[in-house]
């Protein structure tokens, strides 16, 4: 990542150089030349142009957008809180003219995320038939299949010739992309696919039914979005046909929603594991990150004063060697590692399917030895450590053994706890980490203290 | 991701009945009924099913496969190490064999991670062709847009007509997934696009140069495969070109690779956090994920002990109070909490593209905000728990203006040290967290066993 970042520094790609001409024009008020810009831009560019200025600015640029179908796909490219924010202030009529040229899912999930009231009316405003597409749509959870499909998709009877498919293609104007060609019964349920490509090279007599591929790869309209692109990735396939309970296709997904989906769902791990929103960004409003976060940090609180309570009873003995007051964070900060190492590799092993119930085990098996074997290592130069430190080989002994006691412990409790979250349908990205680091804690310093405790007519000198 | 996990769980679905059966037959040495169940699996299916067998039944299974097509699309799938052992293990001429049917860059991959001199025989050993195509791929970095496209591609000339197109599409059987057609000038420099749908919709005496869309998007050859990635989701194409320095078109990027980088740039992201190797699987030999997380460890050992050394100069307060070193661990682990949120947020900005030089300094501003802001929170909370838990309102004070202070460094910190780490062109997810950790726990331990020695004649009673 370290590389391509560069050019983020300096204002030297054509983006920026843009941003820049933009802002200052933006300062003298000078629209012309920002309109001369902007309707050159591509809709995504111009989506991040609108999400870097300051919020007055954004509908100065946007009202400049002259064709309506790139003001549409430039709304939809908007990171989605600000999406929101201008469909809201804009006026109605608008709203439903942008509404009428966004994919359908698209539409779906704007109106679906609007005030009930507001909704309605624009559903009532729309035309019938975009409005019953996103009303069937509306039916779907949000991250399953459903939600994320288009309902317009290209599909033609078993019975239709090679010739009269091409005929079909070329005035199938609504379809925005096509790379496949569903071939269905007459009771509309999917049984084969062809490619655009496979079509050309066929003799325009042939009957579909006769040179499609049977074996189709689709996916149920209740499935997780992330099990979809599980699936879209491993085929390596451009459109999946989303189909309900009696096989009939009743929509596709096609890769670049799928790419999102890829994009959201890596986020949200990394992000679940730190306490974060999921829709938390760099530049957000500085009261919604503090509201945002602060819920976590109470819990995290709460758990640190747990382990400090077992701090709390060896208040004697450190009395005793204040010096001990250094070395305890040591062992548990060093379980704490481990186990976000651990825990590291058993989320991302279960979010990838890699992890199933019949290897479980020897994962488990496998992190118990891995911390072991860490702690061994490093509690013996801990060991070493503390003795040239302190000039006291017990006090080394007890930081030592503390110190694989509980990387031990981390390799257990970090393939464990997310383990049976899971089995109990608990998110482990969200729970896991703040669980095992509570483990760590307060093994580390029970371990390292209770040992010193037993040794301390040795360690005192 | 809790849903979609269920299944993992209990082996109900068809990918799991067959993987207890196929282990079953493996157990019986029943290679027929294995037989019939491989051939009829898809390429991903079947190398999901060798990665979970045991080592020894790889080949078993692989050597089932009759089609050497299958064969060879089975064995790109396999996770890389796997991969390669199983190469390294087989015959040269089925190594060649296979190296024929798949993607040049996949080959250029596979034989770039061999021992030289295999390396230089196999590619001896190929057709004089497909070994060029090779040895130009090779010259890529492996993460650039060069050393993950495919050198195949479906160029015609700018005064092609558009009958002459479609009968060419029609011939080109190498060409494994046409969505676009690149047009290029008599100097092969890259010139415009057209999809293949729109080929099917004009008329077919046109010139390509006049139905062309003239505003390609493409990339450099050594334009790092992260920031290809984000362009193909920005604009939502299926296949990017890729070019060398003169403009001439040299390959192309298509979205299923750019699935793969995304999925593992996330991966990679969420791993250096947590100072893991890209590479470590959740079911790697026990050995090579211990020396693999080894150094991590050594590195966070040497910080923990400066940190313990801030401690170290506090001896004499903490015998006075030994209650001290309970709420020691609590300051500097909330520092540390508020400060990974930071992080996660600024690293993830960072990769997503998101934080730029401009908006560096509102980014800072913010994290400051709610690292103070935050702390105050949690800050007084603790105060008053340290209050009414030992019953001195100056060791509550001491507490909690220790934890506004080290959340408000964590904040500063979280966002400046990746940011400079960025600057000098180190990448921010590696070494940030061990850095911030770092600060949050010095901050912590000084400043609250700074202010209560301080406040020492107050705090003892």
């Amino acid at each position: 990542m370290n590389r391509i970042e560069q050019h983020h520094l300096i204002p030297t790609t054509k983006y920026e150089i843009i941003l820049d001409s933009v802002r200052r024009f933006l300062r003298r008020g000078a629209i012309n030349p920002i309109s001369k810009i902007v309707n050159k831009m591509h809709p995504a560019d111009i989506a991040r142009l609108i999400s870097e200025v300051e919020k007055k600015d954004r509908f100065i640029i946007f009202e400049l957008i002259q064709d309506v179908k790139i003001k549409a796909s430039t709304i939809i490219e908007i990171e989605e809180k600000a999406m929101m924010e201008m469909l809201n202030e804009m006026p109605f009529d608008e709203v439903v003219a942008i509404l009428h040229e966004i994919p359908s899912d698209k539409a779906a999930d704007i109106i679906g995320k609007m005030p009930e009231d507001k909704a309605k009316e624009l559903l009532n405003m729309m035309k019938t038939e975009d409005s019953k597409e996103v009303k069937g749509l509306l039916k779907y959870e949000e991250e399953t299949a459903g939600g994320i499909m288009i309902p317009q998709f290209f599909a033609l009877s078993e019975n239709t010739t090679v010739q009269q498919a091409i005929k079909a293609l070329q005035k199938a104007k609504e379809v925005e992309m096509v790379f496949y060609i569903y071939v269905t019964d007459d009771k509309g349920r999917l049984v084969g696919v062809i490619s655009l490509r496979q079509l050309l090279l066929v003799p325009p007599r042939k009957l579909l039914k006769d040179i499609m591929v049977k074996e189709v790869i689709s996916v149920a309209t209740d499935m997780d979005q992330e099990e979809v692109a599980r699936k879209v990735a491993r085929y390596n396939i451009l459109a999946i046909p989303v189909v309900d309970k009696e096989n009939k296709l009743v929509g596709i997904i096609t890769v670049d929603d799928i790419i999102d989906v890829i994009k959201d769902e890596a986020t949200e791990d990394i992000y679940k594991m730190a306490g974060l929103n999921i829709d938390e960004h760099a530049l957000d409003p500085t009261f919604s990150s503090i509201r945002r976060r602060l819920p976590w940090l109470y819990i995290n609180l709460l758990t640190a004063i747990l382990a400090a309570s077992v701090v709390g009873l060896f208040t004697n003995t450190i009395q005793t060697v204040a010096i001990l007051a250094a070395y305890m964070p040591i062992v548990a900060g060093m379980g704490g590692n481990a186990a976000t190492q651990t825990l590291t590799v058993i989320i991302r092993g279960i979010a990838l399917g890699e992890l199933t119930l019949s290897n479980t085990m020897k994962a488990l098996l496998k992190e118990s030895v891995v911390g072991l074997t860490n702690g061994i290592a490093t509690g013996v130069a801990m060991a070493l450590i503390a003795y040239l430190w302190n000039g006291n080989y017990m006090l080394g002994i007890a930081v030592g053994l503390a110190m694989i006691i509980n990387m031990f412990v981390a390799g257990l409790t970090g393939t464990l706890i997310p383990v049976i979250l899971r089995a109990f349908k608990i998110d482990p990205a969200v729970a896991s980490s703040v669980l095992v680091t509570t483990f760590t804690d307060v093994t580390g310093f029970f371990s390292f203290l209770g040992i010193a405790t037993l040794l301390i007519r040795h360690i005192a000198v």
